[in-house]
């Protein structure tokens, strides 16, 4: 529950019911739902009952939607006009219309008001003299399922070019419009969202920065960095348990750090693109072996490359003094490049599969990102990277 | 530049003038202006001048402006009406308008073009039978200017609640429109290349996760993935340097990896919270110093917590068989605690207050966070660790 929503929450709390009434019956009956939502559940039948018969059935009607379906995202005052209705008289109901968000754009309903046709204002106003709404209306609509998820909707508005769409229920009756405005407000508010998930803020997305008490920012940011602390904790075990090998070759100790870091970048990079593939619609659970196939590619190229800059580093600039008998310098590069590499590749498949994998429960991608990757892959990392040397060199 | 630039780019240069002509004659004046940016300079004149002479001068004037203004935002088809007119003259004139984006907000210009007020259709159609446009004209019209940032721009429409703002230049004059449309795919836009920056991925944002080849998605990645491998070297130089220091009191290794990776974490919570912060407007260069006061309290209530945490897991859960003679268990503890304490306020300062220089310096914040971010925090931060520690600890 974001900050917002808890703080709203205790000025209801505080509001007389009388007062909660009046305000619920001058906003606009999304607003109002939105509004009727956070009471506590007995509070809100008292309330609903107090409400305009009228002005209640249609907020009531809104607030039981879930903010996470495109009913939640609805209004519910649009214009309609009825198919045998004459253009010009069509455009007066417009005009006179004065409760809808906007006139300019009419749906046609049917006599069990299922929605068949969509008009312009503008198409009705240069409409033949004795034209009806039916002759003119476009008759392919596209229209939202009340059920399918609202970031879903938010997105098919946003990217339909219309200035709203329609929603219907099951039985294809209009019972709702989505405004452009409240699609792309929708989608900043995921855009937010990802972006502090991704930098491992918990919670829901603070409405202003600097409104949010400094204590509730320190409990978003407080879980995750204790939980991580916990894991770096491993990565420390790990160091420990190959301290013999530091001894005995102390050119590890050197490019230790380095593996680990560059696990960390690589898996923030896969999972940074996917996050934002997968919040714009385009990369589904279905097309999860096309992007494990992409992903493992453009990591082959990033570990030959990061292979070839830790060989010739190790090779060229190292002190070779540090060498003890027994093992060559060009084999100490080459172990050093295999374990670079093969975190590389590990990360960037870390990367892609958090991700994939939380959309495929149903949670949401930038979760199982940013710094939880970081010091996941940083843990893995040095234990490969200790591995694989120390396999290749027989420490 | 984009992929999608590169790949229209490749496509034009294929295109013999008179198609390209004709293209651009039948396209929109802002989609035209962006294709006929993107010829090289040469066969833009030439191409231009054979376009015909009014289509030109209105195409030629959107290209002029960078896509960095309001103006490379703007559409140059707006309606615009006298204010003299008799409101169902401008009515039958915007019905009758074939070109404009919108003709449901019209512009009211006087005899130089300067833009004076604002009047939606629906209040055209319900004005009374003799009222001129002028009797009721919104005057008080929120307007962009053409030089103003184009993401300032587009956040403006995104807020304003209207379906499109003019744009107007230094002298007042009307010369576009930015459409809600237009602006929130901007605004979308800048979300993704926020979080592929934020994610460490150089170039522009890609239109399709799908549609980038293979090896350009390893050119936008590899840039920082090799310069952060040279950083982390930095910080094996810190781990090779206190090599003894690590033999002297092994229990040093085991919590290494925690206060590196602590740092980083604090240090990308702080930044992607105030690069989304930048990016909704709600945080200026004019209010660092109060970014910079929230986050080291926060930070302090951080180091706090994980203080106690290092403190009591080294007390409690260590084995006291590692503390040599001369230390106690407690003083070790007390110095694992204070570096990683010191690891948090740091990082969460340097979190705070790179973005902001990138800020003040107009460059755009997400690049200097991500694993760039945490790469730096991790060297500075084990060379932090050493030397707090082996200074308490006198080794």
């Amino acid at each position: 529950m974001d900050t917002h929503t808890r703080l709203e929450k205790k000025a209801l709390a505080g509001l007389a019911d009388e007062d909660l009434i009046n305000r619920l019956e001058t906003l606009q009956p999304d607003e109002a739902a939105r509004l009727l939502r956070k009471l506590p559940a007995a509070r809100r039948g008292a309330v609903r009952a107090k409400i305009a018969a009228d002005r209640r059935s249609e907020i009531g009607r809104l607030a039981d939607y879930s903010e996470e379906v495109a009913g939640g995202l609805m209004n519910s005052r649009y214009a309609d006009v009825e198919p045998d209705t004459l253009c010009r008289d069509a455009v007066r109901q417009l005009v006179a219309e004065d409760e809808a968000e906007t006139i300019y754009v009419a749906f046609v309903v049917d006599g069990d008001r299922r929605l068949i046709g969509r008009v312009g204002l503008r198409e009705l106003l240069s409409a033949p003299r004795e034209a009806v709404v039916r002759d003119i209306m476009a008759k392919a609509v596209d229209a939202l399922n009340v059920d399918m998820p609202a970031e879903v909707a938010a997105r098919s508005v946003s990217q339909s070019g219309l200035s709203v769409l329609p929603v219907v229920d099951a039985a294809g009756r209009l019972i709702g419009i989505v405004s452009h405005a409240d699609a792309s407000a929708r989608l900043e508010e995921e855009a937010s969202e990802d972006m502090e998930r991704f930098a491992a803020v918990t919670g829901e997305t603070q409405a202003d920065y600097f409104s949010v008490p400094i204590w509730r920012d320190f409990l978003r940011r407080a879980p995750w960095i204790l939980s991580l602390a916990i894991v770096g904790l491993l990565a420390g075990y790990v160091v420990h348990v190959y301290e013999n090998a530091l001894d005995a070759l102390v050119i590890l100790a050197l490019y230790m750090p380095m593996v680990a870091d560059t696990g960390g970048n690589v898996g923030t990079q896969t999972s940074g693109l996917l996050i934002r593939s997968i919040a714009m619609g385009r990369v589904t659970v279905a097309s999860g072996f096309r992007v494990l196939g992409r992903e493992i590619r453009v990591a082959m190229m990033l570990a030959a490359m990061l292979f070839a800059f830790a060989w010739l580093k190790v090779m060229f600039i190292s002190n070779s003094a540090d060498v003890p008998t027994g093992l060559t310098l060009n084999t100490i590069a080459f172990a050093i490049g295999v374990a670079i590499a093969i975190q590389v590749i590990t990360s960037a498949l870390i990367g892609a599969v958090l991700p994939l994998f939380a959309l495929t429960i149903r949670q949401d991608p930038a979760v199982m990102a940013g710094p939880a990757l970081t010091t996941i892959v940083d843990t893995t990392g040095l234990l490969m990277y200790f591995v694989i040397t120390t396999s290749i060199l027989g420490l």
